[in-house]
């Protein structure tokens, strides 16, 4: 029977051998709308589909807070499996500043401290809260949102994304951080010339 | 034959009576995530499919624009099908301020004047170009990007979305129409207090 | 603080420089179901992402009608992002033969003239509307429709699809401009042999 | 240890209890872009999955064959899952006429007979083929495409669809079977006058 | 200045009052293939948007583990958005047994302890790991997975999932607490009766 | 005027070569989260779209069963259509033993013979039913199930999926032909540790 059963397993081999369970990124292939390129099965281990967010990120800066991203780009496992993750370290005072992910609803967990976070949606409402340890809070697709350190110890939290391939686009860096001519920046936000100046010299921004 | 056809006719009506070719919104019964409830098909006419935007908006006010949409829920014959569209008008001096649409890529054409446009991507790099009649220019999904009247003569567009529910938020009053309390408003986008505070108060906010 | 928050910018942008906001197409490499492979982001410019369709296009034809299109395949930019454009031009008389749109929906604004339109759907019914400047119109993905030039003056509009790559399938070259044998197009449309054949002739097919 | 487990059982349980599997049509609620509203999980039964296309359509009509639709409409239980199916029966002489499906792909399967079948692509290319018992053909979603009997016996096929709800628009209907007017007709197919009347004629049309 | 700005804000809210940035369940109402009906706008509050998994689970069972769900069924906040997570407590000696998720990719993170896992795909090969802290590991949708307890300290991780309502078919419970009969499992598992009768008892099934 | 409508054939042409109707799968180029890369247009034939599933497939072996796939990697074809086919051929007492489609639902057209078979949902029900000729039974995705030959004589089947690339993960070769240590096996299915080597030895695992 051992015999006869393992032929068995030869036979169905054809169809299992070609099935696509996923597509481990190949940066150094082309990449599409849908993702990066597969990396050949053969060459695919565990490791792959495993990665390290143990690290708390470095929080010596202005914001006394640091992002650390597992999307496909760094973890190519997830690559067109929908889901992707990053972890978020606020020091005491610290700020993940206003963003918005435009390609991905996220889910934040607390899992240290305590963060007062909120989103604003279309119709300018403010969604408003502080949250403690094992909360879970979700943030529509594309809304700006931010993250502040609620409390005096440094504040941990993980949050997951609808995609492999969220985004993040920080408000002030897109207004601030590039040569977009301050009369651009002033009329389509109706922000004083000094503010705008003032928050272009700070991060790095011209025009 | 003539008879001998017709029944067949009636044959394949099983099948057809039961087809989905669309979903005009019934805007009084439930809404899922997909889109609104449709209409029964017995109630759909031609004018469910058709709508009007000649109409210019009214600009007579601060910033010299407005935006009259064209989405489901203005024209339920878009429900469901991943399209819609809207009508942008521009008083010279006019501007549509920096803003975001959560859930569409936009697509943009000029039919009359002059814009200057841009959009502003993850890295912070800014795509600006100042459009002319027939230009039509992509807005990638999510991104922040504003439109400028460049010229001395109204400017009209027309932008179509890549989902019938586009959404849209405006930066200005996602920041200050609301009683978003303006330290946090400080802390999570660096501007100033008495910037926060003289917005908040043009803007109709509180806090 | 300028030096420590343009550090923290730069602790950002790993995040930032592995996102792919967009997927702008390089026509010269591999092609999937999902589009085009994308251009490298380095290479990426505004241009990429405007287009002109301001060219009328040439209606010194039979039909005394011009389509033209601005599809992924002509405008990189549009690729994965779910939607693309075309301009009909419509002289006095002029006709968009009855046709379909395989993947997408179509909608539909007329910016000068007026435009007889309708649309089929599975159960015969006709969506029949006589549109004039700023109306706009829904054609559900996959149906039968057309458009012909109602007024004595040249007609234009222009119409968005909710795909980069909607496809355009017209009717009569689909039925008589290729080697499908008579025979084979009489039995499956009920047309008679002198019509098919007559068509076959002014279109070029064969067979 | 049977009872410690079987808490643990009941523990699970609340997870369990709320997942959607399936969403079986209740073709009494509301319907919407996805799909019809899901029947009480309580009230499915195995018979909700269960349809038969074991009786031949009738072909006693002009063109000898018949088309028995299993869609979501038919077999509630494929609501929302993405698959349907149809039985063909073709008597010799029989026909399925040019159509599309605005919503899905089909695929093909002889089980009995020959058919000669073609679909015809967006360049006009003609995919032609005569198929025997146990081949398979694919029709790419919304492109036109026919069945003929090919041989002198009842062929029979069943084609599966890549959506519950695949639409059917069969050409002569949709031009001749409604009150669409025949000067717009000619003027769209560039058929003759007679030809329109005739047609229409038959398959009852007016206009 | 203040008064006119403000009326351009109640321009645009006809657009922005209509807009669905989001679809709160409400679980009362019909349910489709794409979620839940939506809550009303005007009742939503962002305690839709927050859920608590700060409780652990009850390890006192067979199994030493637990699993507390945070789907759209008890958190609604998340229908329609994508994504959803779960808590997993596994005191020492714990498992979660062999399962599977039918709609959706998950996305482990480690919080506490050590966690052995794998996940098997189609050609049978095993992905196994061992997890410590800070820990991340991918199971690829609908594929085979468990996690066991790996070390001497309660072991805590939480779960993300690429859908709102991800199914749970726990391999056990599919094969041993209901009431398909013995032989048929015995069939179609290649298990011998006394194994399949014995499991039987202890997770409640019959036949 | 065969001469201008010609011309105005070629006009189109360039709308219409740029089409991407379908993406025939070339199997040595780079594949993606949404399939294989596309053979060029030019390259493709009618063979492309047909595939032959006319030979039983070899059930001399101890399930008495066999699968015979049509898939995108066997018929390219299919390729990003979301829909594929298998053949099933089951001897008298022949079985296809428990397995999921962890990518896509399954729907069965028994053609020949009775077919007894299952499915099993998250919350833990079972649907079974006796399958004859032209019967279809819908298995929802990534769920259990399985078919067992019901009577004396062979039975044919043929099951359409809803993705070209539908996965198949049979668990007897998930659960004992790979080297998944027993005591795992033991601990995450509860079943003895004889009947996990057992199973072992006779599917060739190890461990």
């Amino acid at each position: 029977m051992l015999h006869i059963l393992f032929l068995f397993s030869l036979l169905f081999s054809a169809a299992r051998g070609s099935v696509q369970d996923f597509c481990v990124a190949d940066l150094t292939a082309p990449e599409g709308p849908a993702g990066y390129s597969c990396k050949k099965p053969a060459k695919v281990t565990v490791n792959d589909f495993v990665y390290s967010l143990s690290a708390a990120g470095n929080t010596s800066n202005i914001i006394k807070a640091a992002v650390t991203p597992a999307f496909a780009a760094q973890f190519p496992g997830l690559n067109g499996l929908g889901i992707s993750m990053a972890r978020l370290d606020l020091a005491p005072g610290g700020v993940v500043p206003m963003h918005t992910h435009p390609g991905a609803t996220e889910l934040l967990l607390v899992v240290q401290g305590t963060i007062t976070t909120a989103f604003i949606d279309s119709a300018s409402s403010v969604y408003l809260k502080t949250l403690k340890k094992g909360d879970i809070m979700v943030y529509p697709q594309g809304l700006l949102h931010f993250q502040v350190n609620a409390g005096g110890i440094p504040a941990i939290a993980f949050v997951s994304f609808s995609s492999s391939n969220p985004g993040l686009q920080i408000l002030d860096f897109a207004l601030f951080a590039n040569s977009l001519p301050t009369p651009l920046v002033e009329k389509t936000t109706f922000l004083d010339e000094a503010q705008v100046k003032k928050l272009k010299a700070v991060l790095g921004g011209s025009g």
